[in-house]
């Protein structure tokens, strides 16, 4: 399995930019596009947990304007593994303060490379006691 | 590429059920083998942000006894992609209180399955005002 394949990495890329560029034109259809159209397709948001591509959808068509969450990117890291799937890590500093995480990993499928699981939270500034 | 593949879920489920029984028992050791031993390796922690396996490596040896997350699990969603990729999603009741988050991708290496990626998180229990 060929760890970083130049060719699959720049793929990513394209398809990490399309990603980040219709959170920020807030384009619904196109966020929809970027993920597996599936039942089994995962998002753990920063405060939603949604289960299948018409939970994600519905929770994307419920979004306020004004709410991208992304104030700059702070370190991203592809990583890719063989020729059908990608990690992709995002530390974010976030608009509402503190520091934000996205993570997701991507899949190619027979209609293009997708989203097949993503979480993305905010870290407390502060340690927690536990 | 078939989608959940019952060898390979049987896999996953196993080295699953190894991580999670070395997070109760504490077990540094085999919670560094379960993960990639590579600098690209990414966690994202509830109060961190690791990078390599060797910083994964030192949080892991600097966690007090006693903090196991995990009150009851609430939902688990193993995907795997093909033979070599799966993802796995875990809803659970927190002992803090509140619902934990921990997603994992999993990549099939020369050495066995490894976790590439993953991100665990607390999700607040009141939606922000952002």
């Amino acid at each position: 399995m060929q760890i970083n394949d130049p060719s699959v990495v720049t793929e990513i890329e394209a398809a990490l930019a399309r990603y980040e560029k219709a959170l920020v034109d807030r384009d619904v259809e196109t966020l929809g596009d970027c993920f597996w159209n599936d039942p089994r397709v995962v998002r753990f948001g920063t405060h939603e947990n949604l289960y299948g591509h018409a939970e994600i959808q519905a929770f994307r068509q419920s979004v306020k304007p004004g709410g991208h969450a992304k104030q700059s990117v702070l370190r991203t890291v592809i990583t890719t593994f063989g020729k059908d799937f990608a990690c992709v890590s995002i530390a974010f500093a976030a608009r509402r303060g503190g520091t934000g995480r996205q993570q997701q990993s991507w899949a190619r499928m027979p209609e293009g490379w997708k989203v097949v699981a993503a979480h993305v939270s905010y870290m407390p500034e502060a340690p927690a006691s536990s």
